[in-house]
């Protein structure tokens, strides 16, 4: 079996390091020269606007997915024309893109999510804040990841600045709602039709970025019933094969969307080490049709993301699950990430807070 | 860190693959162009009687470490000499690639084996046998493995045939015993001193060729003291530094080492998902002198290797997790292993007996 993976970043790179002891052979596509998956993978390096680079790509491959969502939804339609099978599919891509039709999608399909509104002009943001009350997130409709490509609007001083900002881009104001925590539910579903489920994680933000996610998170009983309920709809209504990726806010009793993300997620990272399966292997193993792993618990697993820069003890430390993503380090970009297994969520939230010390991670 | 892997099969791919997370880059040098590792890793292929390919292939390297014990004494002399650092210690390597320099090794080391004699002529054969008594097995002293290599003699007329068929060979007879259980010790030293042991595991073999292992070994509480024993005594006299692999052979309360392999061992595959720490990744952290890492069990495991040929429903099979070399199928040729995580060692068993009708394995 032969996959093309689009993106060769972090992503790409533990499906690669997933795929090979299923057999599989990889080929990513990065026009960077130093791709963290091109390491270990055969790597086409051109940009993706080389008409010529396509045929390059597809030949011989047998299923191509991608590892980011801002795939240009072109070059997606084409080569999902030209190889066997492209998960998931692109006409899920093309929905999740855009910020504005994601929410548009949740709305028509009865997923409780923040209150939103598409914006293209001053005028708009205006009426849209004065009918939304503030605060409320400015956001660009299309690539935005991290944090970067939005701001949060406070009072009606700072709506001018924030146009401004983001001025030339298509752009949604949604609500900032006050929620108790963000989980997120890892689900996918094998293009057979067999689905699972992994349990929902807690993650813990810092300045737009992931840092850390619990796994499980405590007390979900009720809230992974909701969850899972929201990506068997969203599996049936997107006609999905693959790894799917939905961020919720909980408040109380309820979950709301907060985006979905058709691709393996960071805040599923903790699979590799915490889970019987991990998400990468269940990824591929979904869209080659194989039967899907378990999804089961193996301990407790905390996530700590390395950004920036890698601390000198990482290898000396005991007890810590190293992945690393061969890449240079520098300001805010993801390096690697560690897995820490323990007894218990108590047990681990004391030990990610000694290490966190420790490491000034 | 850079690390080159002397032989590029099977076992140097699992190392590379448990080695890319720790940031590791790896060169693997092996004169098969399709070599296993060569496909996710930077390969030198050369002859290893090449002399200019050594400076090829130590250039940059901060390490060098190997897969199988018939590395040519005099090139792993050479190459320790040409690198910072090579692991497992190339003298360790030294007495054990010469049956007869290794089990010497045990009874100096007064580490309880079979009885055993060198021999070097028909009238050697004729001597000993009658000395140690029938069955025996005659072996070439070195480069046997996978059961090549050697023959069993039943009765005295077969003396004059078996050693024709290893004729022009080095050779060594060992009394061939009666045991209850095989049995195997994956244990690991770091450069810096720290030791972890896998718990002993149980081999099955067929056609001197290992097809199960199941982990860990049922009833051995006062045998893993004994076994770690003799480790710990090895890894003593031999400076050791990395993955060490016992094979014992149980009599009772009694464990007689039979052979140990300075390298990580086919016995030890279970570990990738068996363990909280494979043997791949703790034989590199081991030598790169990191913490190693937890060798608990997460489950009872048990490995089935795939010999000779591929089962078509491999990946269709629930709860498998599969592990593929990248290899062409050929009659005898390991071509890949499979872990079985079980409730308990008896539900595994009974797992193990319906997949091997299933798959035929």
């Amino acid at each position: 079996v032969r996959i093309g993976i689009l993106g060769g970043g972090q992503l790409a790179r533990m499906l690669v390091l997933a795929g090979v002891p299923l057999g599989i052979q990889f080929r990513v596509w990065d026009p960077k020269k130093d791709a963290s998956a091109g390491q270990i993978a055969e790597q086409l390096t051109a940009e993706f606007s080389d008409p010529q680079a396509i045929k390059q790509f597809v030949s011989g491959l047998d299923f191509v997915t991608y590892e980011w969502e801002n795939v240009p939804a072109k070059l997606a339609e084409t080569i999902a024309q030209e190889v066997p099978a492209f998960f998931p599919p692109h006409s899920a891509l093309k929905i999740v893109q855009d910020r504005f039709t994601q929410k548009e999608f949740f709305k028509k399909n009865k997923i409780e999510t923040a209150d939103f509104s598409a914006i293209e002009s001053l005028d708009d943001l205006k009426n849209a804040t004065a009918k939304m009350g503030l605060p409320a997130l400015l956001k660009t409709r299309t690539e935005g990841y991290d944090g970067k490509g939005q701001v949060l609007i406070r009072k009606t001083s700072e709506i001018e600045a924030a146009s401004k900002k983001l001025f030339g881009k298509k752009q949604i104001l949604e609500k900032f709602i006050s929620f108790d925590r963000e989980l997120s539910l890892v689900a996918v579903r094998s293009k057979n039709g067999q689905t699972a489920f992994y349990p929902l994680v807690e993650n813990l933000h810092q300045e737009g970025i992931l840092r850390t996610t619990l796994a499980p998170a405590a007390s979900t009983k009720r809230l992974q019933a909701q969850a899972e309920k929201v990506a068997r709809l969203l599996f049936k209504e997107l006609n999905y094969v693959g790894v799917l990726t939905i961020e919720f806010f909980q408040q109380g009793s309820k979950l709301l969307a907060n985006e979905i993300a058709t691709r393996v997620h960071n805040s599923g990272h903790w699979t590799i080490d915490g889970a019987e399966t991990s998400q990468f292997e269940n990824h591929l193993r979904a869209g080659i049709g194989a039967a899907l792993g378990s999804t089961r618990v193996i301990k407790p697993t905390a996530m700590i993301n390395l950004i920036g820069n890698l601390p000198d003890q990482l290898l000396s430390e005991n007890g810590i699950h190293l992945h690393l993503y061969g890449k240079t380090p520098a300001p805010g970009r993801k390096l690697g990430h560690i897995n820490i297994l323990g007894k218990s969520l108590k047990d681990l939230q004391a030990r990610v807070k000694k290490l966190r010390g420790k490491l000034a991670v």
